[in-house]
């Protein structure tokens, strides 16, 4: 997934077995892991990696389970059979809206991943329920701004990342004034600007996936 | 804090110095952190403790930094003075909206450390702007409810926390569909609901510090 | 359980299956496991979560180890049925004798428990064989002091952890001269003051249970 | 040390500068770290690493901070000097006492590592107090008995710890009934058996020292 | 850096300091750290991360150590000034020689990183010694083969990796029979092939130099 | 075994079972499993323990697989039986060639176990397959020298790791210039020493065999 100077490699691997809490709860159907990680060469100051660290740090682990609730979002998961669908995203290069990019990538690498299972007969109907994408929207300088790229998200006071469906519904709203606050107003332009975004991305996914 | 069956303690510590990255970057002023744990005999079945597992679990460090944000974005920085000031939120009793209660009591016994610092002759004057509340909001079948307590929660399709100050502003808005979506609609009727609830919040919090 | 200035929670929680050990050694009846911690905010210089250090200090794994031992020691296993008793004790603020605190109150939560279980029909008769409560002597100044605080444990030049049950008898003797030793007529002392201040709390946990 | 079958490597280093807490707090003299740890290959069923687990099990951490605390009973921190003594006891085979045996062993390479710092010019005078030993004694059968090879270890009902000095002053005493009890009387045999365990011990140490 | 379906990502940041063990040890120059890992993607059954894990595996320890080494092998560290380089080499997708793969395509990388340096004159004149490159050789079915893929490496008996630089000179040679044996004449063969696919790669990285 | 300076503990364990991955892969046989660790007076200046760092360093790990393709190279692991062998090597002093003693020790160590099963009826014949020796080699100042003791070590520039068995054959060849190279002609020199000193070797444990 490329968005300007952002770039994300979004990975699914099926894995033909479910987690052991399912097992033990008794629960049907499949499920959705993400794991999310920025390579160390990805920011201009390198990224110590985690696992030297011996542990993931905080804001990746927020990420990861960012990303895993709006795929599981996206997927009728008994549908999805008994299996576990890891989505892996990594960032190659870090220019702003890595998570939003990641959600809106992987959509793309899940649907692939779905094809594959059906064109082998792992899957007699496809479990997707509507296409996913996800925006970042920001306030730099008093002013709603879309997809902010790094400077502008270093600038910006508040940060409000959407993850929406094709059929119009809210996934995910997460708003966030870093030492900051935001008002109400700027709450309604930051979702119009944000639902626009959104069905752009529809869009470029669409014909992403004609093409593929 | 007490909120329905949920009971959290929140416990405020001073320590005159702050982290090492403040003053690598030569960042002035103070620094505020959060940690948030649930006690082992808070939930019906026995959660195991961290530091038994050896790291802290993805909803807890989720949660405990939504509560560090939201205590620098209640502080001026600037004038807390070169120290750390530690937020610690432990459930004793876990019956839904924890993480909103943790905030909702960590705001009131911030005011009072700031008190006591300012009789100690440590603070000049209060580095705090406004009080800040948060509640829970969610989707039940069908219907916006304030205050999920946890039948509640585990039975809302949808989860909407919110933070808010005493002057309208908000500081954090996280709502998330597990497995579910939630149309424009709802989203207004649960801000709407999250917004009345904030005022009462505002308003036992003023009364908690006048007998405090 | 409040002790001057020392208040620790004790909580026991029941789990109705018993560890992997004693499966694969096939070691019959149930198990109790403790779990000992002092909460941040407990000392007046705010201690580091064993979770955010990635692991529990040398200092509580003995006193988990040791509130295990006393509280088996009170229990006859093969009558507690194929399960584990966790028994969770943490310190809300330490004024010294923390150790003996969680042991002595650890009984009482132990014996409500039982209760419980026997109202439920999960537990024919009691597995408890005899009350246990525990206290701290030390010799301070040169004389044997009894219930140490923290300011008079500080000064101690030795310090005896004594467990004893309602017999009479004997559960755990710890007594250790940091940097400093003892004569047998000090331990004869210590001993003496000891079996007179379990005798007290054995009353005190008497009273307890009986309003419980 | 060689006791029965069981055989301990008692290694002494010394390091030119101290703990970091020393410094900080400003306390003057030197410190002793103990370290103990179980060889693989030195129980029937091999016992795994405690660095393959990746972390110290409670047991050793309790017989390592029993060791310092003894070794540190046995010396003149102030004269000791700016410096950290670090004492390495390692199992090579475990026949029951292995604590005993390694504080025991512990003070004859603390006292050759004393001479050679003399001999060397670094030690001016000798640090060390008194000569520290120590013992085991048990309740086989309603018997007290001394030093505890593994058979008998697995058949006490209760096993005390005692560690003292040339003085016949006590140092630690560590009594402990792994889901059994004692009485007074019961205490009483052992304190006497162990007073003369300790005794021959020390003229053992004397002999080694002398021809050593 | 592609060889075969073998994809490998070789990336290198510079750090204005160098390792703590230099500066305490009074050694003067630069340090390069190489870092490797496999992405969870890279194979067909999918890699558990590191960082979920909570360490590195000992294979990819010892693989970055390999690294590391000949990187240092190739260059000059006094005339790299005080600085560390990070040679970070991530596998894509793993068909075989992922490791002399990622030496090869992590000399070319350093160049660029040189050329960089100089370019702006934080370097007045190349570090560099000699190109450097690796190949892997093996045994399958009695013969020597260069270059293994990874159906070829499972059925390999014998596998040498092999790093020389321009001059000729050997840097690194590893050759391991997991559960086999070699001969010497088999490892003759195995060396001829190598220096053959040793000058065959450095001709491929100077054209890619040239043109880069 | 002991080699000049240098003292090696080498231990085997036998373990009547598995590791989990040969049972999910369906490999019949038995494994071998070696542990490498430096005790920590086993240098001038105290090494460290891995449990106390939390994890193994990476050269631990390296040689630890070094020792473990070594012993599995000696042995028919389907003649094993469903069996786990642990080889433990534990250096009690360290002057250089700590690998190499530990491999050729490992391998006396193995054979009395062997005779051991055999005499005990667990293996009807021995799955040895030839004896298995190792040496170090180096080039300092210029010259090929066999037997690097800890001062050469540090003076040599190529360090040379082989492991060969009584046939002759190559198991092992691992020749690393650490900031520095090696030429073919080297490299011939350094391999004729290497298999006279494994020649030595391997008669030095057939005596030990031969009288133990």
């Amino acid at each position: 997934m490329e968005w300007g100077s952002t770039r994300v490699i979004c990975g699914v691997t099926v894995e033909e077995l479910v987690p052991r809490w399912m097992k033990e709860q008794g629960v049907s159907g499949g499920w959705i892991t993400a794991e999310y990680a920025m390579l160390p060469y990805s920011t201009l100051q390198r990224k110590a990696r985690d696992s030297t660290r011996g542990r993931i740090d905080g804001r990746s682990q927020e990420i990861q389970r960012l990303i895993g609730r709006a795929m599981r979002a996206a997927v009728n998961l008994e549908k999805l059979g008994t299996r576990t669908v890891w989505v892996d995203c990594d960032v190659l290069q870090a220019d702003g809206g890595t998570r939003t990019a990641a959600i809106t990538g992987a959509y793309v690498a899940f649907q692939l991943a779905v094809r594959r299972m059906m064109a082998e007969g792992k899957l007699g109907e496809s479990p997707l329920l509507h296409a996913v994408a996800a925006v970042s929207v920001g306030i730099v300088g008093g002013q709603a701004v879309l997809d902010l790229c790094y400077a502008e998200d270093a600038a910006a006071t508040v940060d409000l990342n959407l993850v929406m469906n094709a059929a119009g519904e809210f996934i995910e709203l997460q708003g966030s004034g870093e030492e900051a606050t935001f008002s109400e107003r700027q709450l309604a332009e930051m979702l119009g600007l944000g639902k626009a975004g959104i069905a752009e991305l529809l869009r470029v996914q669409r014909e992403a996936l004609a093409g593929g």
